[in-house]
């Protein structure tokens, strides 16, 4: 940063913008092309552009902001961008609401990547043809022999059999000055000169998958995209694709994998203007089950108790062993499952976070159908998986769905009318309630006393009213013939059954190290739902162990971000591989407080926990 | 061998058998399985047991082979074995028209097998299956952890994919009492306890395919078995295949390679009651082309000046790569060509006859449509092919056929009748004449002086005739209805091409390294051709250099030997991979004296050929 400038870390993005003096932060921010919502263009009337100030000074709200922003939320650092005139360095974090859609599919992740050192490297070669009756050597041989001129120390003691078969022709037809492409010390490929080889990272999601393609030279991300699992007609949830897998749906489920992938990668080379031929490795991480499913493993032992998986091998393979279209000789490497419902994407979150490093003692959580805990405490990594259920992405709930266009996001209660205002995302009329969306409903619903702290309903308050099924609140009335959008008392138990598997999970892993959850210093936050949800929210709610706002960080799709890592840094992958062989798998479904543990934890506020947990005699057993 | 007992070496077999005192030789070799032409039952009346007395004391000759065996074949050393009493050690030399024609198929070597170390190897382990809640470990890692406790140092780094899929099932099927098959580090696959992992050596050869099968466990042959190439309708000669190849048809000519192969292993699998699923690694040599098109390589550069193969490299392929049919995790191992037309067979064939290691200055010789040369001297390799053409298998001959029923293999001159007597395979009419029946028939005629020196015809002498298309000698009038059998004289100069061609690379070789014929101290003959011919024959026509017979050794198959010593022996690979990188090779369409050589080595006697020589000022630049 230059001198009349401030450096702004914008978390959850792990981006660094500049801002110079005199300039406000939503400019700022789209200088750097981070998209953030804005209707009123800067004016502060729309209130859209709200981000949090971390740490820094910020200066006093304006009168805008005081109008816009309720007090709650202001005493949590929330601003306006656009009202916000930096003058010195700040740490703030944008909202998912915030941030317009097409950067929210960005999947960017707030952490560093590691250093470049990939697998896969091109080397340019003049490989003298054979033309004189007399000459001699292979091709191979020649190619050695130049690349060996060429860079001394680089050596290819191997070829793979479809590079080898296309060896001779691919150097008459450039005549002889081409780039090799090798692993290691093998030879995978020949490019023309002007090519350079690529390499694919993916995380591969139950429900969505995230891929992204990096020009393995160079080292520059070209494309990213994230699409749906098509695995998703088989089943929401692992167990359900488990199910299928063994009633003989494996091979379509593995297919099905493969093409998401495909999909995926041909509009990442479309948008590049690159081929399928020029992808030379992939590095993929992904849940146990989707290892599994992808690498044509069986899964019964999966889902059966003591559900272990088949490896806790890295594994590389031929990408056409998989029927993956990439270059003949490609290779598909998978970091190591740490546990049957721990994966290997839990793994590269851990390393993009670097998590064993950090000052601890602190939590790392991917929040999903499954939930992934890790704790690091003076270096020791225990983790555990919490079955929460698919209520946090919106399944299970009568008024849940996805993240999309007519989800509500968020709500705020306003302070003078009591009423809801919603945040839907599209500005659409509201459909439904997303993850994250449902959070924030609650908290709110808790906060104004419209829920208690055991769940309830509170029969009497504001939009509660008795249907044929027992009590429901109405959230939209539902405009211009939509339908009216509610919620049930239904609903408000399957999002404490699920904060209470993953609070207890969480307490667990706590209890065995013999903590209590002050002792924490961090909760990093990774994964979809980990990006969108408001950590305020997730504290009110007592989802999170109590600590304060500031020590929550989102580091979004952080499993993507170690796969990409490990893409570009063999050293990543070493370093992953040895952590996977230290870290400590705790198995809940045989934790013998687990069952006292859920109880008290599936209460909404830290208070009503706390008061169960002392009731049941749980917590620290100092 | 206990005491009354004698040791009786047998070349070009390599086996050692016992013979007990008063035993004749035909009973010994009988006793060990060698299979030996006796019609007479032993009387010494029907004249067929021939065998050549290489070293010991053989007694004198009996009234019955006086009679039996013309003066010069006794001069050789050639009885009969029934009439042989050893009273010694014997070192005998059986000719192929000797040995039955089941033992002819067998393809055995006369060498040893180098030490029992196979790549692939079996452990028992007892792999305790999870069952309890709270039961740890992946399936791979209870594997490994047995592995490690049963056998300290055996080690499991890495698990094939094909392996993996069926890990979980194998164990559980078997109740975790299995065999794991590894190759180095790897996991191949799991076996039941009462099963061997097996292997296969193969020589693909352009006209036969030997394979051989054995027990990795207890380096047991189980089987061996030789089939025609089905590639022979695609061209007889390597030449028109290349050419085939090039014209489209490569994928083709790799199928029916792969074929072949697994036409030739399902024979022995049935044989030996085995799975497929039980063959874990393969070990393939073949001359260069075939190599080449067996891996689907191109042939193109292989057809056209400078002739270089594509690799010079050891190749490692999964035979799932190659469509090959084995168990899925299967490695098939080709070790590497030397040069566009000396293949991995020639240097398996030198491995095997420990070439490197001989007493020199030695030749190797593998007579066929390419003949390899090597020689050896002072432990420095130099090796060139010779375009020999397919004279030697009958090929481009009027009289020519391949040596099945119905082929002249050998012709003896009566001494006193002057009249030809023909030795038939499978005693049938004659039909034609195979390559090591040729030069029977030519030696013979050019002791008889029916045929000169230079080759022609010599008019006037018994048997010789002019027709349409010049002379031609009738060797058998057709009984019952059959055509007459005849050679013309253009069947005599296509003999001499090949055999100047031979002989030129020879001489090549040998002035390279400044030396004359005389310097030589042995000639190794391997291959089909090299076992059937008669020493004696090739030495008659100079077609090998002057040389006492009992310094030319046969030594069969060498090439399929050496595949099999680099099944189960990992450092014969080592050693063959370091051996291909010392070997010189030298271009003989590039050498400059080859013309004259060439022409000189047409003549049919080695005083001819050294006047010719004489004449043109060749040989040794001394």
């Amino acid at each position: 940063m230059t001198s009349g400038e401030y450096r702004i870390t914008v978390d959850p993005l792990g981006r660094e913008v500049a801002c110079r003096d005199g300039m406000d932060l939503l400019e700022a921010l789209r200088e750097a092309g981070i998209g953030v919502e804005s209707v009123c263009g800067g004016r502060g009337s729309c209130g859209k552009c709200r981000v949090r100030i971390l740490r820094g000074e910020a200066g006093e709200p304006s009168a805008e902001e005081l109008e816009r922003l309720p007090e709650e939320h202001r005493e949590e650092g929330m601003r306006l961008a656009c009202q916000v005139f930096p003058r010195g360095d700040l740490v703030i974090y944008i909202p998912a609401s915030s941030l317009t859609s097409s950067q929210r599919l960005q999947l960017e992740s707030g952490l560093r990547p590691g250093e470049f050192d990939p697998a896969v490297r091109a080397y340019d070669v003049e490989v003298e043809l054979p033309e004189q009756p007399g000459d001699a050597g292979s091709d191979l041989l020649r190619l050695r022999e130049s690349l060996r001129r060429g860079t001394p120390g680089a050596d290819a003691a191997a070829i793979d059999i479809e590079a080898l078969r296309t060896l001779p022709r691919a150097l008459r037809e450039q005549a002889g000055a081409v780039r090799a492409v090798l692993r290691g010390r093998e030879v995978l490929g020949i490019i023309p000169r002007k090519r350079s080889p690529l390499g694919l990272a993916v995380d591969l999601g139950s429900t969505k998958i995230a891929l992204f393609l990096y020009d393995l030279e160079s080292g520059e991300l070209l494309s990213s995209h994230g699409l749906l699992n098509p695995q998703i007609p088989y089943g929401e949830d692992i167990v359900t694709r488990i199910q299928q897998a063994t009633e003989g749906k494996a091979g379509r489920l593995r297919e099905l994998a493969v093409k998401g992938i495909e999909e995926g990668l041909s509009a990442m080379l479309e948008e590049s203007d690159r081929e399928r031929g020029e992808v030379f490795e992939a590095v993929v991480v992904g849940n146990t089950a989707m290892h599994h499913l992808f690498l044509g493993l069986p899964v019964e032992q999966l889902g059966r108790s003591p559900y272990l998986p088949a490896t806790d091998l890295p594994q590389e393979v031929k990408a056409r062993d998989l029927g993956l279209g990439m270059n003949p000789s490609a290779v598909v490497y998978l970091p190591p499952p740490l546990a049957g419902y721990v994966g290997s994407d839990h793994l590269a979150a851990l390393m993009a976070a670097r998590l064993e490093e950090r000052r601890g003692p602190c939590l790392l959580l991917d929040i999903g159908t499954n939930t992934e805990v890790a704790l690091q405490v003076d270096g020791r990594v225990r983790c555990c998986s919490c079955a929460s259920g698919p209520a946090f992405e919106g399944g299970g709930l009568s008024c849940g769905m996805r993240a999309g266009e007519g989800a509500v996001e968020s709500v705020t209660l306003d302070p003078r009318s009591g009423e809801l205002e919603l945040a839907v995302i599209g500005d659409a009329a509201p459909a439904g309630i997303c993850g994250s969306g449902i959070l924030s409903v609650l908290a709110a619903l808790v906060r104004s006393g419209t829920v208690g702290p055991d769940g309830r309903l509170v029969e009497g308050r504001p939009l509660v009213a008795r249907g044929k099924d027992g009590l429901y609140l109405t959230l939209s009335q539902g405009s211009g013939g939509g339908e009216a959008l509610t919620i049930t008392q239904n609903d408000i138990r399957e999002i404490q059954k699920a904060k209470g598997a993953m609070r207890a999970g969480i307490d667990a892993l706590l209890e065995e190290a013999g903590l209590g959850p002050g002792d924490l210093r961090e909760i990093i936050l990774a994964g979809a739902f980990g990006t969108y949800v408001d950590p305020a929210d997730a504290l009110a709610l007592a989802l999170l162990p109590p600590l304060p706002i500031t020590l929550v960080k989102q580091v979004g799709n952080a499993a993507g971000a170690g796969a990409r890592s490990m893409l570009l840094s063999q050293n990543a992958r070493r370093e992953g591989e040895e952590t996977a062989e230290r870290i400590e798998y705790l198995e809940l479904s045989a934790y013998p407080r687990l069952a006292p543990l859920f109880a008290a934890d599936m209460y909404l506020t830290e208070e009503a926990v706390a008061a169960a947990k002392a009731r049941f005699k749980l917590g620290r057993q100092a």
